[in-house]
């Protein structure tokens, strides 16, 4: 380079060792399996980058989405929190321009979003799919949503049960009210960055609100996150695209995915267990007196945690089970009665107990086994 | 319990017990996918237990299998080396009938083996497929191949380059010729252990035998092999059943498998290398001068290492490429002439350097990308 | 190898090939620090192997334990419990003979032990040192105990809380009773193989028992333990010698590691928290309104878990703090005091929850940080 | 937060939780010892933020540092290369004013540098110690250079075999020269962020100057090296300050660390080498015919590969050997002669391959073992 006019050689030379790097780098998928009728997009929807209060550029967003198994992401500075101002110009569409072309090639779909960052009521507001942030920028937060409405956007209640916020008990404002009935408040973390919020659930159930779990990063994932995936919200949706993700949010079709929980509709995490298992013996051939194994394995990322609902007929089976995310376990049947030989398919009855429906209670699943 | 009179109770107990401990235990599958009209079988032909020289009872060589993701394995106990025969009876069937129950438990196929062992020549070879091995227990080597034959055994040469035996060369004695000739050597270890024997793997392609990968274990496997696993025999079989393998092995339909290699007929490596992999994108839509990212994926246990055969036609594509286990990577390809924005299909020139051949050379493989 | 008459040559290979093998292999030292006084020896005092109803040679025992970072171990095979009888001879001393001259090696400390197996009362006995297992064999096991203490054994209640042999409360029996007051029960087991007894914890402090965490491993380790270390009796002894052990045995110089947990003695566990960790700060001059950094390392292998027991004087700190193995951590101190910036050294008061007194309690620890 | 005008309360929120944050996170220490009369000092001095090309707000990389187990650091933001110049003000002074408060509570040494970058010659140029960057934005690169000396500043050239710049020989200039003799060429990186330099180990032997390995990195360091540990410059310092290191610079004492590689002086080298292990056996009391086997324990980070120099005395040992970080091996020594047993000390001369000296040679040691 030749005194400050990067010549086009050295440009050319920067862009190509910048690609060879990345090939160097892999993506983790996150292995849950698609339902009937959808594809399980892995999605993170609450994110930050130095144009807000977040420690990196745009493009590392798009970046981490990849290396970590996601399909889309929304960035979210906040309108109203620029601790960087001194440094960087304020204009809340740029992480979005910056970030675009990478998540374009990368295959990531990225959706324009915004934080709306006001002090309770109501608290941090995410509109996803803005086509403009910056008209956000309004003095009372009601306008602000209201263009945000305008705009076509999906907006939800950002950590509900933050202590910052709501220190002593996490509660439901009128203003919440208020933006409901104007169809200006469509969804809720129940989880976001390292806490979770069961009154969210609770609202959410209540409300017809669409469960969020979200990151709401602002370091590098991977400093907070370490080897662990981040929270995320599955959503289900017809394709990959932006059009497929906001239907799809607009109609609850979502589970909050975090630690080693999922949480939802129970519509949605019956497939996703029953998609993620596989029972591997062909017939059992259980007879009384008998003790047969029995071979799960199990394809998911997740560990199903299995507890005894109520005692199988005709045979005993473990009270608990756990079902290790890619491995295949086996259970031990004993028959206890005479019957179960002729029996051609053996129920058991259980429940998942890291599996969480809106009500807050365990997914029941009921494991039949062909006998004969 | 009594006064060494074990009660039932007792015995039950320790039963109970035992198969708690079991179920806390998990399978790691090993994932290689099946191949057209055959499917692929992990398996282990080589192994000793206290009943030769080895460290273990028999049954932990089921469950080792088992939580290793194989599918067959043989106990092949030396006949002519015991030296634990101070506290040991020994009954060359021992070690087969004690491991078999578990084996019918667990869903292990264990086929009965036995190693005769001799001094150079010929050296120690595996019989497959006994059914008394103590009638193999004769002055004459000969003679105990003789009697393995007539039991139907599929035979083979243990650690041919063995430094132990083969201190200086590597050689082919009359005396394999001689039981070539007679039908009475079926297959070559061309690894054992931790070593691997090239060439074995002419001789396998000369003299029409089977390749195989054992781990001819004497400790607990994990004491080995740790995290890692072990040498393996592919085997190709129409079903998962001792006649299916013993079918495959006479029919050389088997890849040895160990650290991040395949070796074997290009036949098997090619499906299996293809069976693995899969380009993610729909259409590239390549244009001159543009940079196009395609994304491929791995779902199998090898890091696949890709080397650049001979340039594609219309645009360039790196000259190495990692397929890592388990990742999705992307590779950029550039448009270098005008054509290739009419091209349905770009067609990529690799060989993979860590699937061999019998004639040793790394398998090539053409990458197919969609264009339009 | 010629005929079944193993020439020298053969015999010589074996044991070259087999010393290049355990090469091959490093052993993992247990990071925990020396007391004063005393050095830490990590023991585990009750295994089995082929010779009563384990899984392995006796040999493996020595290797497992010197690759797995222990100082001393006994194998205890079962008096009366003999499953293998129909392959094995019963010498109940053939197990430590074999291990024997391999331990002496590798720098294993090798107690000859045995395990005096009866129905409850009393159930399960180990002794240690013995010198003639044989001689136990006796038709009653008050009989056994008498012949084990003329022996100069150190005897031990195995498993006291075993749901086989105390299904319904974990009771101490007369029996028991008639032991401790013959001198024929020293120590108990707190913790067996993946079981802990918080009855035994009491006895053990109530009848001055020495407490113990053993393996009671039949199968391979790693089988059950994984990468994961398996429970130890810690040794506080002058020397690391047979004698140096059972004198700290006798006089209960041990605390019990398992999981993440040490139970034991305080004048033991206090040393232990101490010796581990280091605040790597010289000075802190904490004044009022500031936020000073302190940063703690942790040496050892555990991860502390600490609760403030009481606020600190002009400071407050936070409630609950993790000292990850290996790492360094920090907290901040916040002045909220002016006296503050005159102290000369800055006290925390905490109590580590998974470090556990006799009584049960966790392990109350102050730390002093230099603050002028 | 109420209409851009951050409350006190919040920001005060936002600093707990971005404190509460940071706490969860934890270092983990280099494991390289101290020197006699030197602390051994892990450093990198040269890496970017979103202030020139880089991704990452300056803070990001003290918390790098800190959690990697670094001692001191330097930002070396180009001067004349800022891709971000749309979006951030350029002050070649910002990011170490972002990034030194952060430095200074987390006990980070953070150097004010910058990087003088131009087209070869002289290719880039990293100034330490500098007091204002903005000083060095000259039309002339021999004039920013005068600038930086005149600031007291240790010069270095990057990656000098940088293929986009040196795309086919690594060659030294005329221009390298001048600046070498006015005292404005005082190290070479042999290392730059996944690449190694063998022509400049040699020019830093002949011109004296001082070696380094930096990382370079643009990214978050977790996207490039993952777990593993990143390149960085060994310096041998009197205490951990600013003045130490630079005199420490000025006077070569310095080691490159990348990979498992150690490269620089001998007298370096030596003691590290040394100081990492520990052989465990008192005495061995070797005798002719006798095995022996000796336990050496690393307690380093480096596996150390060793390779057999020159025969011993009276005994033979391993061709091979492999200390593995933090593990202990035994090694067996076998006597050859009589004269073995009256040896008070055996002597066993290997080398280090993957330590190398600044002639490129493994480095040569020998192993004292007390026999009597």
């Amino acid at each position: 380079m030749n005194d400050r006019k990067p010549n086009l050689t050295f440009t050319i030379f920067l862009i190509l060792t910048s690609a060879l790097f990345c090939s160097a780098q892999s993506r983790v998928e996150v292995n849950l399996p698609d339902i009937p009728g959808y594809q399980t997009l892995k999605c993170d929807f609450h994110m930050h980058t130095v144009f807000s209060d977040g420690d990196v550029w745009p493009t590392v967003r798009v970046q981490e989405a990849w290396l970590e198994g996601l399909d889309a992401i929304a960035i979210t500075d906040h309108i109203e929190y620029l601790p960087h101002s001194q440094d960087l110009e304020s204009d809340h569409n740029r992480s979005f321009e910056i970030a675009e072309p990478l998540a374009e090639q990368m295959g990531i779909v990225l959706i324009q979003g915004t934080e709306i960052t006001r002090k309770m009521p109501p608290g941090h507001l995410n509109a996803l799919f803005v086509t403009n942030a910056n008209l956000l920028e309004r003095e009372s937060w009601w306008d602000a949503c209201v263009e945000a409405k305008e705009q076509g956007a999906f907006i939800f209640w950002n950590h509900p049960g933050w202590k910052a916020q709501q220190p002593d008990t996490t509660r439901w404002w009128d203003e919440h009210t208020r933006l409901l009935n104007a169809g200006m408040l469509n969804g809720i973390e129940v989880y976001n960055h390292q806490e979770y919020y069961p009154e969210a659930l609770d609202w959410a159930r209540q409300k017809k609100l669409t469960v969020l779990a979200n990151s709401d990063i602002h370091s590098p994932t991977s400093m907070t996150y370490g080897a662990k995936h981040r929270p995320m919200t599955l959503v289900f949706a017809t394709d990959k695209s932006p059009g497929a993700i906001k239907q799809a949010l607009k109609e609850n079709r979502t589970v909050a995915y975090f630690d080693n929980q999922l949480v939802g509709d129970r519509q949605y995490l019956t497939p996703l267990f029953f998609g993620s298992i596989k029972i591997k013996n062909k017939q059992v051939g259980l007879e009384n007196h008998q003790i047969k194994k029995v071979q799960i394995h199990n394809d998911s990322d997740i560990d199903f945690h299995l507890r005894l609902r109520q005692p199988a007929i005709g045979l005993s089976c473990p009270d608990e089970i756990t079902l290790e995310a890619h491995r295949t376990i086996f259970i031990d049947l004993t028959g206890t009665s005479d019957e179960v030989k002729a029996m051609d398919r053996l129920r058991l009855f259980y429940e998942v107990t890291n599996l969480r429906t809106l009500s807050g209670s365990p997914l029941p699943v009921n494991l039949d086994i062909a006998n004969r």
